[in-house]
């Protein structure tokens, strides 16, 4: 694997490790070299690399055509639209002639669905980052003037939010995993909850078939996550894309006889698709926030308290730094009762946080 | 890890591989340095090597002391006999003075509890290496006076094999999976069946408390398999110890809540220990032995094939080379009916080796 730094999470784990910079062409045609499929865990390699990747006979799954629709947000929209997918109303403001002609589109755009709304940047968002809420036009002023490429969504009524995990291998075999309920918190998911505990079978059944559709359309090899909001009003809006491995679909490593990691790794190298089929009634996965540090007990006090507490909660640390918020790493919970293997994941991951949740769970 | 070549098997997915041997005391030492705790995915390092670590400060588990007894057969026999552990009547004929002595011991033995009887080299045999069917004290003629150390022992009525897999913790926690029936075949186990389809609640038990008291009497840390013999009389008999993950756990990477290798390190790095409840209710692993080479369709092929037909088989190869008869990966099937599963794991295995069965398998 091609790394940034022999400390990168994955780095500390997989063999043949080559540090190099996805951002530098050089360094991604050496790495290739002797590769039969290269592949990413995040989208953030520029697709004009991507394409010269390809033009240089290196086989790139997802290719630079199916990622651009990962990377690019305002691609994204149309290309839905395009084939008549349930999505947010959206206009984009980064081909408006200036800051103001965005300004003014944003306003009519406000005007017509109803403020607030939705400012996106077009590309490098994640985590509640590159998103804001906006009230007025004049909420946007500062960032219509920055650098950020720009679009804007309506607010959807939203009841929930879920996310269908599909996988597609380049011989067109698709798969689906059951669609999980995403918990957010200030943007950040926090909890994901396997199957969607609130999602009729009819709803889940059509995600499912929208994004094996959307894989389809859109050329996706490998892993696709199209995350959605369910509305009060019982609608599906397609809300983001992801082309790997996702957050989403961390609770498959315990949880589904295939993992989304073999699934996406089966899927690029062209072999035939793994079962999706759950193992156990209730999966959930919660994220583990980097919390305060220098607290009592250690991280590693706290994992073996956890351990003894929960034989059968699964604890995956990514060997990042705890800074406050950052996802730093899951927990796994398996079940029959939707609440109790709930509470249990909440509660690991809150106390291998440390948040003040935690300092409540841990002494109950 | 160290390894004999970065083309080992494990060298070959592992981080931070480092070449040497582990006959070689310099190369262990060199490599410790560092190092938590130092274990082991087989049990033939030098006893005087593992001393040496551990008087150099080096935690190393399981320590020479309990190792002792999966190195040696004769001081294994010698301990269950003082623990009153249920084993074939057995002696020890490498403390003979010369071989005509260690003859006389043999006929003594083989004129008490009947013949045929098992000869056994003390230590480094495996998969029906190192084991002979003694008619009479003239089959032994040549073994008797060549450089093996040897036991005798009684050879059992074995109605069937198990396997109980337990692990245990510096701490002293100890937990145990599901015991598991080894179907063998030439001295090879070929299949393993979790849970044992054919042993009583009450032997399963039995078998596992006795696995456990094995390992906290023998202070075992890590995973320790203990092969057991079913007599047709219903009675528990002990054949080998393993101190080590085992091919007769393989099944759990897939058919339990924990894995041996997470519960190895867990174990060895005094974690609390994971759960060992099983996945499904029936689970069957199967072995794939080396076959004939250069047939069609090749290995690749055999595995696309395969897991277009049942994507819920997971298939394992260890990268070795396919010679006949040796074992070089393994299947795991899970379900809920035995026939159906052991069903499609034994012809899964025989499809990838690729044997006779697995010709007729293959085209019904």
């Amino acid at each position: 694997m091609l790394a940034e730094s022999g400390d990168d999470g994955a780095a500390l784990v997989a063999a043949d490790v080559e540090v190099g910079d996805y951002r530098n062409l050089e360094d991604l045609l050496a790495f290739a070299k002797g590769c039969d499929v290269v592949t990413f865990d995040h989208e953030h390699v520029p697709s004009e690399h991507l394409q010269a990747l390809s033009a240089a006979g290196v086989t790139v799954w997802p290719d630079a055509n199916a990622l651009l629709f990962a990377q690019d947000k305002a691609a994204m929209r149309r290309r839905l639209s395009e084939l008549n997918l349930p999505a947010p109303h959206w206009a984009d403001l980064s081909d408006a002639p200036d800051a103001s002609a965005a300004a003014a589109r944003l306003t009519e755009f406000g005007d017509r669905v109803g403020w607030p709304v939705i400012v996106k940047a077009i590309s490098g968002g994640y985590d509640g980052r590159g998103v804001w809420l906006i009230h007025s036009v004049e909420d946007a002023r500062e960032l219509l003037a920055g650098e950020h490429r720009l679009l804007v969504e309506e607010r959807a009524d939203i009841d929930f939010e879920i996310a269908a995990l599909v996988a597609r291998s380049p011989f067109g075999q698709g798969s689906a995993w059951p669609v999980v309920e995403t918990v957010q918190q200030d943007g950040i998911c926090v909890e994901v909850i396997a199957p969607a505990p609130g999602l009729s079978s009819e709803l889940a059944e059509t995600a499912s078939e929208i994004a094996l559709r959307i894989a389809g359309e859109l050329g996706v090899v490998g892993v696709l996550a199209v995350e959605m909001f369910v509305t009060r009003g019982g609608e599906l809006l397609i809300n983001e894309l992801a082309m790997r491995p996702h957050n989403s679909g961390h609770w498959t490593i315990e949880g589904a006889r295939t993992s989304q990691f073999e699934q996406h790794l089966r899927a690029v190298l062209d072999y035939p698709l793994g079962s999706t089929a759950p193992s156990a009634p209730v999966v959930v996965m919660a994220n583990v926030l980097g919390g305060p540090e220098d607290v009592t007990p250690a991280l590693d006090e706290r994992v073996h308290h956890l351990m003894a507490r929960w034989p059968d909660v699964k604890i995956h640390l990514y060997g990042k730094g705890f800074r406050p918020g950052r996802k730093v790493g899951h927990v796994t919970a398996l079940g029959r009762e939707l609440d109790e293997v709930r509470s249990r994941a909440r509660a690991a991951a809150d106390y291998l946080s440390m948040g003040d949740q935690a300092k409540v769970d841990a002494h109950d």
